[in-house]
């Protein structure tokens, strides 16, 4: 299989230097999209590359953790890695270009410059990861000025990540076009996320009851529900049934700006919303989230099986 | 005279919208160079663009008077114009795109991305101009990404401003080579500025105190001064000698990370230093600066005269 690809696919490059990245990618001819990952590539990542190269004609990967959108008391020395299975993953995909700097090449001694967005930054996973969006603001915007891509991909898993990029390229008159793809969930609905693997075969159901809580959500907004309190006490009161679920934050929001609506307040039909949430499961912190307005939901494989 | 550079040089264009500006860049064959400018241009302005045309092909140049960089009670309503004047001075360079923008084309409605460089930023005009360095980060980032340019061109005196735009061309991996350019000077010493024009004839005589005061200072250090703390105090007695002169801040710093020199403590030779001040004379603020490590200063001309 892997002979198979090669006889097609050109050889993958691997660079680690923003230097080798940037000559290397002047010599593409044609359009390029770049999906910027932290690696432990999984389906999710998979699939933004699919699509990316059903948009342009090369793909660039980009594999690196980066240190800034980490707290201090967060998961980055544990965060999982596999640099050769990665390498392995992007090369059968048709990655042209795979970038994986050292922290020295990012940010070299005296760096000092940031990016923040305002606003969008304000709830949602900002209470909980203060710092976390401007660190990811800055690499973006690093990795978007060093690869020059056409399009990049970015999960909608992470939807608040996505408005903020989708805010800092407008912002800052980058060209790039930002495309959102679909959540990748496993069979049972828990959204692909590389932290998955964190789970203890004891946090499976708890960490399943996020989509299912999104879902019962959704069905009762295709229903008539339209109080984001209703809707967000549905869905906690789904999880917590669940022991090992500590919730970090369930908000109903506006699907641009992400404004939290207001518990009591009605939700307009045509505003629509975003259920958002974060849950500890265990010790790992999984999010998720759903789009309300839409007349179909996407749902686990489970249940819209018969 | 116009006429004769009309016959050599082609026809500038004058764009204020953000794609038609990128158009016409894309349709420029070989290198660009560029000057952002407030506008008001004077000699200063137009010495960075003769630079600007001995480096590259193109020049391109902006007038756009930020408005992110003026603080709530600065001078940002009064700030000198004059529109007609500023293309005919590009014209007559040889500028072949002249970028005037609105405020509703650099800041549409939702905007809420900022570009900040810390250190650089803590001191010097930073104190008295809270935000100013951020609204000047984040528009450089926004021209920048707008023009593409291989060379970007500043004016030393604005010492500050020019070691904040090195750094985000570093930090956020652009590859806009930044050339500074020295000081143009009056006669009389005093550094050109836009806003010289608010200075009325009883302060022509406070207004040239900061230019001698600096060369007072770096003649001590050629004399082999070398404690920041007496170099200060020598060109703050000079300056409070003149009513109608207040010091804002007079500071002896690292050339390139602006870290002021504490007082007391010898400066090493060849570590070298700026001078670097700001004085209000009536309500204009003035600012200007100098090296005082190079055997040979720049000199108000009726000095350097015999």
């Amino acid at each position: 299989m892997r002979f198979r690809m090669h006889a097609f696919a050109p050889t993958m490059h691997v660079l680690d230097s923003i230097e080798a990245l940037r000559a290397a990618r002047r010599a593409l001819v044609g359009t390029v999209a770049f999906v910027p990952t932290m690696g432990y590539l999984h389906e999710g990542h998979l699939s933004l590359m699919r699509a990316g190269l059903q948009r342009c004609d090369h793909l660039i990967v980009s594999i690196y953790v980066n240190p800034t959108q980490f707290g201090p008391n967060e998961d980055l020395s544990r965060y999982p890695r596999d640099p050769q299975g990665d390498r392995l993953r992007c090369e059968r995909e048709g990655c042209a270009l795979l970038f994986m700097p050292s922290n020295a090449e990012m940010y070299p001694t005296g760096h000092a410059t940031h990016v923040s967005v305002s606003g969008l930054t304000e709830g949602l996973c900002a209470t909980s990861r203060p710092g976390h969006f401007e660190g990811v603001a800055t690499i973006v915007t690093k990795l978007f000025n060093i690869v020059q891509p056409d399009v990049a991909l970015f999960g909608e898993k992470d939807y608040q990540q996505l408005a903020v990029i989708r805010r800092l390229v407008r912002d800052l008159d980058l060209t790039t076009e930002i495309v959102g793809c679909p959540i990748v969930r496993e069979d049972d609905g828990l959204a692909m996320s590389s932290r998955n693997r964190f789970l203890q075969p004891e946090d499976r159901l708890p960490a399943r009851s996020l989509h299912a809580a999104l879902s019962l959500a959704a069905d009762a907004w295709a229903g008539g529900e339209r109080d984001a309190g209703q809707l967000v006490e549905l869905a906690r009161t789904h999880i917590e049934r669940h022991d090992g679920a500590r919730v970090d934050y369930i908000e109903c929001v506006h699907p641009e700006n992400l404004r939290a609506h207001e518990r009591g307040r009605l939700i307009a039909t045509d505003e629509g919303a975003i259920m958002a949430l974060a849950v500890f499961v265990g010790s790992t912190r999984l999010i998720d989230n759903m789009r309300l307005d839409g007349p179909t939901h996407d749902r686990p494989a489970d249940r819209a099986q018969p």
